[in-house]
């Protein structure tokens, strides 16, 4: 591909996902504020619609990556996007639901260049709108009176179920050694805290386009594996990415001696510049400490690996989408949004 | 009644909740067992199933009330009981969900005379536990082939978000002046956090019997009712129970400076021993003032107060009971376990 058609592509998911949210974003509001009041203010503030005294604020609420998937994979197997828009809001109250729990957990205190709501509202009023709005989710299915809600709500729950696994096996990786995390785990856990609802968006798509369950199973391994991708790239923003950009500090993830997958790769190297990363790994770092940290990623190779993997990850993303979209032609907005994803830092 | 047909009926309750947890219990571990392995393991010890270190224990994993109403309120619509076991364990995972972030979000030391768990596996734990709790519930309706499991799924989801409405009330509450509570918003809190599951485990049950519209909002209503009185009953025990029984210590409610409906009856009572229990409640409480306190809500008439409306909100139950099942020989059962919730005390 020249640079020139990956410029274009990269223009198009951008227009793509702001037809989505477009398309998405009054459901995804109005169920949101179907909410009890005490914890749709929470709520509100979280997505960027309030501030936190609940006057107006006209915030973006995320990328919409996860509706995106579900409306382009409804779209390329068949169906009619707009009969999927329930389902968009719902992986994507998922998602959110994982950000207002995971922010308590990892004690982050900024989220889209804002504070967090639990530094905000207090850890208990996080903990609550992040229950409500994954019930909320769940709820959004079970009343869908589309054939296929049943089975959406299964899997999105299930889903859950790992997401949650996922977010476990990185709080368990947190309390281990630098060098008592296999790379092999920490994928799994990539796959798991991220894959699972990529794939399930793809998933959640095709079901309610109709498709077979063989199609649903290569959709949602599309998804598994652009995600994966997508977790790659975002670890490698974690280190390297633009403070304005990410509104986060420089090398956020390495200050909160985060085991991300290309540190873990870093680690698992055996170089010299392994075992120094291992060294600042074990004490709190300072900004020339973690420039030190990140410096040595690079020389033992853990941002070449994650890039090499990211790139891997894609292939067989693309790969699995044949299978279920054997015209590839047929699957443009899909294929636009993977690329989207894993292009971000370039 | 005599106190003769009350004792009888304790203990057909008794065997009532006896013979759930039989019929329950495999279903409800094998489920919990289904989890990722680590969060099993947390799972496994709320339950009482394993301890910490995860060898077995043989711990009893809560009363089973809820369960209970699930498999009664089938029963008493004509259907069969062993058909909505599913719905029966998804309830009982709801409830377990909001135990393991209650006491997080409450800081509670103890559960069940046992070490709660975020105390021992650490708050990001528990808080995931219960996620993954409630994602299974409704995964396992969602996944139900039972005609009724779709309709079940929608109203348990809605049921956990007034769960989570009514935790942030109680939240609220807590950070407000006792005499800013009112006696009606503490008693919509209880209605939200206590009666709303209580009114979805009979509603489940009538939904699994095939009940139309009509039944099942009176079974709801009746759940409902009784767990408002269930709750006054609780909020008694939290102020004069039993450490022994309660495996709490004596007074924690009151420690706590919890505004439950007793407290806040005899703060709403305009009576001096009102004024003393809101001085009291304005600074931390030792053992003395902890008794002061217990028996200024005594005077002041909130103990009594809440006794009459237990007894005034049973009575409401069995009006609504009627209206579902109007030969009320065919709900024993219900009656034997809205009764036995309402004499735990006595």
């Amino acid at each position: 591909m020249t640079s020139t058609d990956a410029a274009t592509e990269g223009h198009e998911a951008v227009a793509l996902l702001d037809r989505t949210r477009t398309t998405v974003q009054p459901e995804l509001r109005s169920t949101v504020e179907s909410l009890p009041d005490s914890i749709r203010r929470v709520a509100m503030y979280h997505f960027g619609w309030e501030h936190a005294d609940g006057t107006p604020a006209s915030g973006r609420a995320g990328k919409a990556i996860r509706p995106a998937l579900v409306l382009a994979s409804a779209r390329a197997l068949g169906g009619e996007p707009l009969h999927a828009v329930r389902a968009a809001v719902a992986v994507e109250l998922a998602h959110n639901f994982t950000l207002l729990h995971d922010d308590v957990i990892d004690e982050d205190p900024t989220r889209r260049h804002r504070a967090t709501a639990w530094t905000v509202f207090g850890t208990p009023a996080a903990i609550i709108a992040g229950d409500a709005m994954m019930a909320l989710a769940l709820r959004l299915l079970a009343e869908d009176p589309h054939p296929a809600s049943g089975a959406a709500s299964a899997r999105l729950a299930a889903c859950v179920i790992e997401l949650c696994a996922g977010q476990q096996a990185d709080c368990a990786f947190e309390q281990r050694a630098p060098d008592e995390v296999s790379l092999d785990e920490c994928v799994a856990m990539a796959m798991a805290k991220t894959g699972a609802l990529l794939g399930s968006s793809c998933a959640l798509g095709a079901l309610y386009a109709g498709a077979d369950d063989e199609e649903i199973a290569a959709m949602d391994a599309f998804g598994r594996e652009a995600g994966l991708a997508f977790q790659l790239i975002d670890d490698l923003i974690g280190i390297w990415g633009d403070p304005d950009t990410t509104g986060k500090p420089a090398g956020a993830d390495l200050a909160a001696h985060k085991k991300s997958l290309p540190v873990v790769a870093a680690l698992a190297s055996g170089t010299p510049a392994a075992e120094e990363l291992a060294e600042l790994y074990r004490s709190p770092m300072d900004g020339a400490a973690i420039r030190r940290a990140a410096d040595a990623v690079e020389r033992a190779g853990g941002r070449d690996w994650a890039q090499v993997q990211a790139a891997d990850r894609m292939a067989r993303a693309v790969q699995q989408l044949s299978r279920a979209v054997p015209d590839l032609t047929a699957a443009g907005d899909l294929l636009a949004l993977a690329e989207f994803v894993t292009r971000r830092t370039r």
